[in-house]
Order: C-alpha cells, then structure tokens, then sequence
C-alpha cells in the first residue's frame, strides 16, 4: 500500500536487501541493450520472450541469493509459525514490509479468523514391560490428554485398513497404533499411501473403543524426531488424542512386541485451542503493462507447523516465488503484459473442516477475490522443500504448444524435464482457485529427502540446499514470464488427438474445462 | 556362578539364541579336522594360531548375527540405562544370563555404590527477540534450575578461550554460551577440541557471575537433537544449570545475533540426585587351557546416556566383545592358553570425581582385582561405535614382533592397517588397569559417523550397520585369539633402536613399562 520509496520505518535489514537489488538491477540494466517498450504493451524490437526468460533464469542461477536472504531471515526472525499466532502474523508483516520496499505494488494483508491449535507440554513413554522414553508429537488439531495422561495397551496394525478391520469394541481402553512404514520417492508419492492413516486413524480408532491414536511418523528418516501433522475432524472434532511417534520409537515398539512382550504406552498432553485467532494472506504485484486485469497467480505458505522453524515448508516456497517475482520485476527491460501475482498465505498447515480443500488462507483467497477469478489465467504453488525442480506439468490445453516448447528450450538446461501428464490440483493454497476454474502449472521439485524433515523441528535452515533453491526461482521466474509476457490462453481445451487416416468429424469439446 | 546346562530359568530368546550357537558351533566342529589337544597346554599338530585367528574372523564375516542380536535384544528390551539405574541393573542380570546360558565360566556380577544423575523435566526458549521453542538437553550431573527456571541474555563465546579471557563478573545474570562447532574426522579428534568446553564451562561461567551455561552439542550433526554429556565438578558439584543445544539452535542464535538482536534464553529442568545408587560390572570368562591365571581383557560398557537406547554407545561394544569371546570359546578345536575375560562396565557415563578417570565402573573392577592385574597379560576396549576397524595399535614393545606380523596377516584383508604409533590409554573402563600397568591393544573404529548420534536421544539399532558390526567382531576374536593362544610378554620395552655403525652399549630399558 506504501509507494517503495517509503522505507524509512523499516528495519535495516530490509533496506541492505532492497539495495543489494537495487545495485543488482542498475548493473543489469547497464547491460540491458534495447530500448524499454512505452506504455501499450506493444514492445519495439527487443529481445524475444525466450531471450529474457533465459535472461532471468541465468540471473537466478548467478548467486543473487535473495532468495537465500529471504528465507534466512524469516526463518530465523521468526522461527515456527503456526497459524493463527503471533508469529505468524509478525512474519506476514515482515514479508509486506519487504515486498514494498523492494518495489512491489497492491501490497496489502487480508486478514480472516480460524480457531488456532495451540501445542503444550507433552510426554509419551512405554510404561511396561520396562519404562522407557518415547520421543512423539501430538498431531495438529487433536485433543489433550486428561490430565493423568492417557495409558492402555497397544495394539499393533500394519496398515490403516488393518486397523478398518477390527472388530467394534476390539480396542476398548487401549492405544491403536499403525505403524505402516512410508516409502522414499522422487515425487512423493509414498506420503499419500500412508498419510491416510494419519487422517483417519484417530476416527477408526475411537469408533472401536480405543483411548488413544499413534502412528509411526510418515516421514522417510531414521531420527528420533517425530513427524507432525494434521488429523481429521468428525462431527467437528478430532475424538481422540493422537500422536506420531518417531520411527526409531516405532521399531522399537514392534521389536518388543516381536519378543512376545505385551506393550503399554502413556501419553499426555495439554494442547488446546484459541477460538478467536485471526491469519492472513500477504498479497503483492507486479502490474501487468499491458492487461494488469489478468493475472498470473503464485503462492506458498507462511504459516508453518510449531516444532521447526518452516524453513523448507515452506518458508523456502514463500522465498522462491517472491523472489521469482522480483526478478521479473527488476530485470526485463518492461514489465510482463500480465500481472504476476505473489500470494503468501496464511494457515496452510490446518485441517479444521472447511470442505474441500482445509485451506483456511486459499478459501478466503478465493472469496475476497472471486470477481477476478475469471481473468486469473495461470496458477502455480511451490510448496516441497526447497530441492531442484525436475519436471514441468502444464494444463492440458496447452502441452503440446509453442509455449510448452519454449518453456522446454529455457528449462531443459537447467534439469527439467516435460510431464507427459497435464498439471494436477497444484497444491492446497491455490487449490480453491484451482477448483473454481483457474489453469495451474506445477514445477515439481525432487522430494527424496524432503519427508526426512517435512512437519519436524528439524525443519531449519541447514537443510536448505542453496544452489537447488536458486535453480528453483531459475525456473519460476523464467516460466512465469514466458506466461505473463504472453496471450496464451491456459483455458484453451486440449487439442482433438490425430484423426485416423479416414476423415472424421470434429472433435467434440471436452465435457468440462480442464484444470 | 551357574553351570551353562542351568538355564531354564530363562528367558525363550536366550535358549534361541544359544541354541543357534550350539548350532553353528556343531556344523564348524564337522568342519574341524585336527584331534582336539588335551589338557596341559601342549597342541598337537593342528592348525596354528593363525590359521585358527583367519578361521575366527571368517566365521565373524559369515553372518553368524550374534552380536546383533546381543545388542538388539538389550537395546529393545531395556532401552536406556542410565548408570545407577534399575534399567542398567536389569541389562546386567539379562547379561550374565546370557553368557551362562552360552557357557562361559565365572559369570557374576560387582556391585558398586554411586550417586546417579536423574534427568527431569526440561525445556529451553528464546524468549527475546521473539519466542521461539530450543531444542537443549541438561548435561549430565548438572543441577536442576530453580523452580521459575533460570533466564538471561546470552553472551556468546566462539571458544571455550574466549570464555576463559571474560573478566570477572562480566557474565553477571547471563548466560554463557560456547558455540564451538566440532570438526567431522574418522579419528574422532574433534571431538577433544570441543569437548574440553563441555566439562570446564560451567565452572568459568560460574566465575565470572554467570546464571547458567549452555554450549552447541559436541556432535557432528545437523539435527535438532542435543548432545548430552558430563560436566566437571568444581568443589565437589556442577556449579550451573548447564545444557547442550543442537546444532541447529545454535545456529539460530548465531544469526540472531548477527542481526542485531540481543538474545535472551531461559532454562529449565528438575533435574535430581540419587545418593544411594548402586551399579555394577559383569565378568565372565573363557578359562586359559595353560595358564588359567594369565588374562586378556576385554571391556565395553552396559550403561548409556539415557535419552537414547545405548545402541552403538555402548551397546555394540558389549556385543563385540561378548560375540569374539563367544568365539574363541566355541570354534577352535581347544581353548586358548591364557583365559579370555569379558567385562561390561557399569557407570562408564559418568563424571563425578573419582580420580583420574571419573570411570566408576573401571576403578571398582580395578579395587576387586588388585592381586590378578600383574597377571592381565593385554586389555582392550570397544566404545566407539560399531563402524569397521582400520586400525590395529599394539603396545610398543611387540609393535616389530613376529606377533604383530602375524596379526597384521589376519587382520589386513579385512581393512585393518597396522598403527605407526603405540596403542594410547585403551578407552574410559579399562583406563584404571592401564594406568596400574596393564598393557593395551587398540582396535580404532571408523568414527566419521559416530559423533552423529554420540550422547543423543538418536542412539538407536537403525544407526547399526551391521556388516561393520560383524567386521568388529572378526577383528576382535582374531587378535585376541592370536594374544590369549601364545605366550607374547606385552610389557616387553621397545625394541632399543637399530645402532648406529659404530658398536654400542646395551640399550638401557625404559624408565616404565609402556602403556
């Protein structure tokens, strides 16, 4: 809302960062050859749309490290920031402060409520057949324990349908446990398998009688460190306590119970809940000359879980994409014809019942902006660590494009690769927007060590990977571009496959737009 | 004390494991070819020692699994064991269980009297500039905080120099953090750099006026996990609440303070004493065939740090020695000439004052062994890990003997360079019966990894990798077969060094026996 000149009320730091770009942006400048396009959107004969994205993807590359900066100073500023809490709300002021200060314009924060989880003391521990220390996590949004803690036998299941096939009251007074075990990929895939258990399983557990939910931590590290997370409501509530245990604590448990030993476990904790907590989303952007009514969406999350500091989830999304989104303000010798807009929303991390996505901030996204909706022509999330992208999805219509094949030309030398498949729902901040009709790309980054830390307090800094995070906003900022800059039409239905060598009539449209 | 046909007392998993020895051991006897010697000492023409030391490490390397499952079953069943604990005490009876069920003679136990360390409730946070959850551990045999939990600003020294040249009363109401980071090597000699400000720090902050002391973990990761440990006494206690933060938590307050900000932490842990504890030592033998009195020891400890399960600390110790002694007790067609002795240690994690090595459990068996320690011919201690060996370090009078030859034979196929040096002090346990004049072997494990999950909640099984484990042990039954088997005087001097041209005088024996 402040012009960028007005930065005398920001702290220092803010303005090193700011001036470091400043300088960046003079030096590029002085290299820049052509002539800057008057207002219009008509450009004179500068460099193509490909020139420039490789221009921005090569000054990615080159170690400016903003997005280092970024994340660095949030994370550290900061620490956790779980929604709805003040840190939260400090750090999405910080982020508007930078975002102006470095030029952005329409910087502002929208506010909406949410009920608040809030973590306290809590302890687990085999209590027999010897005592000893289990190292666990309360999952977000479930109950505290009485204040005696909660204690039972366990009762192993492989898997949550093990746990789906007991009998009811099988588990009168004791502790379900799942200890399904979540197998390392590039692209994740092994979270959704098990996560459902996570979900589910507190649910599955009370209606059978149990006193407490655990589930060894969907995560892919051998740490005594638990993973945390957030469970499903029913009838508007989590019924029972919940718990991750760290995997170590998981093989444990199994171990004794594979000498023949019955297992008791206790719990306590004191979480609760803040029914009047507010979040927010911090909006920012870089007006498009030529239709600023159209825009280019990119998100991440500010909010993270309570353990860690968010550094990789996702305070290295929120890093990327302002960063991508600076470079294309600073760098092109215009501004795109599009608007690109950074959205850095609030309370990701939350699973309260707001049908269909959870996403408190990408809901009220969705609802303070529904008139523009319809001109949002392109949605990307970056929301998985802070690892090289290795593959780009875009929406169907537009695969097997000029775009696409552009795209390719600037990404493949930085490791990209195209997705035979179309982009999926994006993520869940822009997931509603995705919902209510807005084409979504996804640059999917290399997940193969990212459960080793996702929902831990061992998300900080030091995990981060500084030159795979300057490859990311390489990427962003160079694809971002080619679709601001650009008319395409991301709605555009998929092209009717080949016709046989008989004539035939034409392709009907498909049922309904793809997203 | 009972005979090894006594165990149906037993657990089933001791008959198991027994039971598969037995099994082994038959199929290795069909494989034995020379007559088996009788009583006295003299062999018969059969294998010599080294082609019985080759058979020994073979059969190690051949996945006989028994001291994984040794360290298995005692990190599962009794998890941590803290010295002076019920849980240490119990992991002693499971362990002289054991060796009787496997048939070794004059298994019993020593009991000792000491004053343990209780860890309590403990937390840390940064309180200013915002608040923000610190992941710490209270070093062990530090007091607890007062009740309200101790705060101040923390002033930062990068060594435990730094700390020493602050003046007095300079730290007035802080608190003193050392934020020395150790250096990865294979050796582990980072770990003494930075280890000295673990046990001198509190009493320096406590001079100058400090509330509480508090260091980055000595340890060699980047996880939030901390690295607990003792502290040294001064005036008979720990003069300061006194904790590890992890790596990361350092980190933190590092970059906080780069910054700008001025960081402010509390403390707090109910930490207490116990005066009327008691631990204790395990031995057990393999009786020497010819000279019974003659013995070689091998020590490793049963107590850990109580946050992890002393899986590699020192629970593979343990395994190692008991499964090379187990061994040698088993597969040569008879036993050694000298008797093998085992010792697991109680209380080796402990750093009350007992002169000079603060080693409880070593000095007990020390005090109760006094008439035979002229007769312990060689001792060893395994508490590094369970990474391979490559590194073999013999007392310097033997280091050009034919006994060295002969080992250096067995052992460098599988990955063992012989030591330029003499073997050192030969580890905490058997530190006392080396300063009384026992002679001592090394076997120095591959320490990159160890110093990872050293004193942290993370030593656990997963952390074993146990083709290295296995390679231990066939280092292990080697070299003390080869030791046991002969008749090497290990207080032999030094070689006096190859004269000059000129003829010399007699070289003059050293002024003391090497350590």
């Amino acid at each position: 809302m402040r012009p960028s000149s007005e930065t005398e009320g920001e702290p220092p730091v803010s303005h090193s960062l700011a001036a470091r770009w400043r300088a960046a942006t003079v030096l590029l400048a002085l290299m820049a050859i052509p002539a800057l396009a008057a207002e219009g959107g008509k450009r004179d004969s500068g460099p193509s749309d490909e020139q420039v994205a490789a221009e921005l993807r090569d000054a990615a590359l080159a170690g400016q490290n903003m997005a280092w900066d970024w994340v660095s100073e949030l994370a550290t500023r900061y620490g956790p920031r779980p929604a709805g809490s003040d840190s939260e709300r400090q750090a999405a002021e910080w982020a508007a402060g930078r975002l102006k200060a470095l030029g952005f314009a329409n910087v502002h924060i929208e506010t909406f409520p949410l009920t608040a989880w809030v973590r306290g003391t809590e302890s687990a521990q085999i209590v027999a057949p010897v005592v000893q220390p289990l190292v666990a996590a309360a999952l977000g949004e479930s109950p505290p324990t009485p204040a005696g803690g909660v204690e039972g036998e366990v009762v192993i299941f492989p898997t949550l349908d093990d746990l789906k096939n007991a009998p009811a009251g099988s588990l009168t007074g004791k502790i379900a446990f799942v200890s399904a075990r979540m197998v390392r990929t590039q692209d994740g895939a092994g979270y959704g398998v098990v996560v459902a258990a996570r979900g589910a399983g507190p649910g599955e557990a009370a209606r059978r009688g149990a006193v407490a939910f655990m589930l060894r931590s969907v995560g892919t590290d051998s740490n005594r460190i638990a993973h945390t997370g957030t469970t499903a409501y029913v009838d508007g509530r989590v019924p029972l306590p919940a718990f991750a245990i760290s995997g170590p604590d998981a093989d444990q448990i199994e171990r004794l119970a594979a000498l023949g030993e019955k297992v008791r476990v206790r719990f306590f904790s004191t979480a609760s809940y803040v029914k009047d907590a507010h979040s927010q989303n911090v909006v920012a952007d870089v007006p498009g000359r030529a239709h600023p009514e159209e825009i280019v969406l990119l998100g991440a999350h500010l909010d993270s879980w309570d353990q860690g500091t968010g550094a990789i989830d996702d305070g290295t999304g929120t890093a990327i994409i302002a960063a991508a989104a600076e470079l294309i303000r600073e760098i092109p010798r215009h501004p795109p014809r599009r608007t690109v807009r950074v959205v850095l929303f609030g309370s990701e991390e939350v699973a309260q019942p707001v049908a269909p996505f959870g996403a408190f901030g990408g809901h009220s996204y969705v609802d303070n902006h529904k008139a523009e909706l319809p001109a949002h022509v392109l949605a990307g999330e970056s929301d998985f660590g802070s690892d090289r992208i290795y593959r780009l999805a875009l929406p169907a219509g537009v695969m097997k494009s000029a775009f696409a094949t552009t795209a390719m030309r600037v990404l493949e030398p930085i490791g990209v690769l195209p997705s035979h498949q179309p982009a999926g729902e994006g993520g869940t901040d822009i997931g509603p927007a995705v919902a209510a009709g807005v084409p979504v790309f996804e640059l999917f980054q290399d997940g193969s060590r990212y459960f080793d830390i996702h929902h831990t307090a061992d998300d900080t800094l030091d995990k981060i990977d500084r030159e795979q995070l300057d490859q990311n906003v390489a990427a962003w900022a160079a694809l971002v571009w080619l679709a601001a800059d650009g008319d395409v039409d991301f709605r555009a239905p998929p092209a009717a496959p080949a016709p046989p060598a008989a004539p035939a009539p034409p392709a009907a449209p498909p049922a309904r737009a793809p997203r």
